[in-house]
């Protein structure tokens, strides 16, 4: 499979780059971003996905995220996805608005009509990525790990418990754990996949986790000062689902913190030093 | 003097604020940012000035910069202010071009009509927004030290040179260091100053150091795969310049990195590092 790399700066002893490719997946051109660490000639680093929120791009976490330093300690590439697929004809939001439609793919293989032509994040996060970067980057896709943030928390979470044994660690920034209870969630479920709640069961963590799903472990960081913190996120939801699951789920709420990159990249280096531990034993 | 707090995030065990105020040095609404970590009740930080490079705001080394975690490790605060006046009745280039008008002030007292109503960085960096943030924040004035890239790296040198003893370290990522010499400054001094060279000098690094300016020690890096190290940055200049005047210059040219922030970013830990050494002795 071609890409195109449209940009390369060397970075804390690594080199960030952001690439295109013709994805067959989403019918679409996708841009990504991927962080590699300096190595030894011929050696292959762990891989560690980074999912964005609403509105995102690559850009958001490669400008802001205060990755770097931490993948280079560790020796850890980190991919960035986009959100949603983009371009001529991939239809948006009716309205217009942010949580819906480009920017917000929410990770799933749409099956409504006009959407489910060009959004199918769950595929190409899933299937067609992963054999891109192993391709054309030195990638030990046996050792991978999976991370996000918001709607992106939501992608890294779901997509680990559809995948058991493929991610050796799962953590998330103020992810949404429950979109069937929630209202970003309600849109963006019934829109890309109908009005049957059981065609959202494999989109929803919490349902997941019911369901028999199960991780090892979670890490998940969440802002006490972030606005969506009540009406959208509800980590308290992925709490008692991993209690009564006995998934040992270490959640942090973080006095002061909003839902912004400020809080995100505060946390990153811990995140990345607790994937490390996983990817690297 | 007021100050209005545009908006402020906690980050890094600290508080990332975005303020403005109206300067009485411009004549206009100027907005900056200062990062302040956790401190004792009543304890005094000291202060790192970060200026900023053309076409910036104050906005992206906010962003982009990754200073927050090495501020809180070291306790400093670090005030990143605009790098020009803007607003209704500022004139720009009268070409719309990056490098003179908005966002290209160049840290100078302009001269020449119309810019010398509100182009007046000179003042306003040395004078005016440092009482202010000396009122509004827990800044210990009695140590402070100076950073920048680029245009910004111009503007730290020259306001250090020509300000003995205020600052205990003085560092720069890619600065201009003869704008005299190069299309970048010829263009701002003309511009801002008219064509008589010797309202120049005191805008312009190696000039300062030949007429006698002294700094104990300066800490440069510079990006050997820069665009505009040949042309505009010149670093050699500096070089001769220091060695002439027996001024301590640390010159780390650094392979593979470009103008970026992905290279600022890259360093920036190790010149907050080295800036703590010095403000906390």
């Amino acid at each position: 499979m071609p890409l195109t790399t449209r940009a390369t700066s060397r970075a804390h002893g690594g080199v960030q780059g952001v690439h295109s490719h013709a994805s067959t997946t989403t019918g679409t051109d996708m841009e990504f971003s991927v962080f590699v660490p300096d190595h030894a000639p011929g050696a292959k680093l762990p891989v560690v996905w980074y999912l964005s929120g609403l509105t995102c791009t690559q850009a958001n976490v490669t400008e802001k995220g205060e990755f770097r330093a931490a993948c280079a300690e560790h020796g850890l590439i980190l991919v960035a996805p986009d959100t949603s697929p983009r371009g001529d004809g991939v239809p948006d939001d009716p309205q217009g608005a942010y949580d819906f439609g480009l920017g917000a793919g929410f990770y799933l293989d749409a099956t409504q009509a006009p959407f489910d032509r060009h959004y199918r994040m769950k595929t190409y996060i899933e299937d067609e990525l992963p054999g891109l970067v192993g391709e054309h980057f030195p990638a030990d896709l046996s050792r991978q790990s999976i991370m996000g943030h918001s709607m992106g928390g939501h992608g890294a979470l779901t997509i680990s418990l559809r995948n058991p044994g493929r991610f050796r660690a799962t953590s998330a920034f103020a992810p949404i754990v429950a979109p069937s209870e929630v209202p970003w969630g309600q849109k963006a479920l019934s829109g890309y996949l109908g009005d049957d709640r059981e065609a959202w069961a494999q989109y929803d963590t919490c349902q997941l986790i019911e369901a028999g799903a199960r991780l090892p472990e979670i890490l998940v960081d969440q802002g006490l000062s972030d606005g969506f913190l009540e009406d959208q996120l509800r980590p308290g939801l992925l709490e008692d689902a991993c209690a009564k699951a006995g998934i040992d789920l270490t959640l942090r709420m973080q006095d002061g913190y909003d839902h912004s990159y400020f809080f995100i990249s505060s946390f990153m280096a811990e995140h990345l030093a607790w994937h490390a531990a996983r990817l690297n034993a």
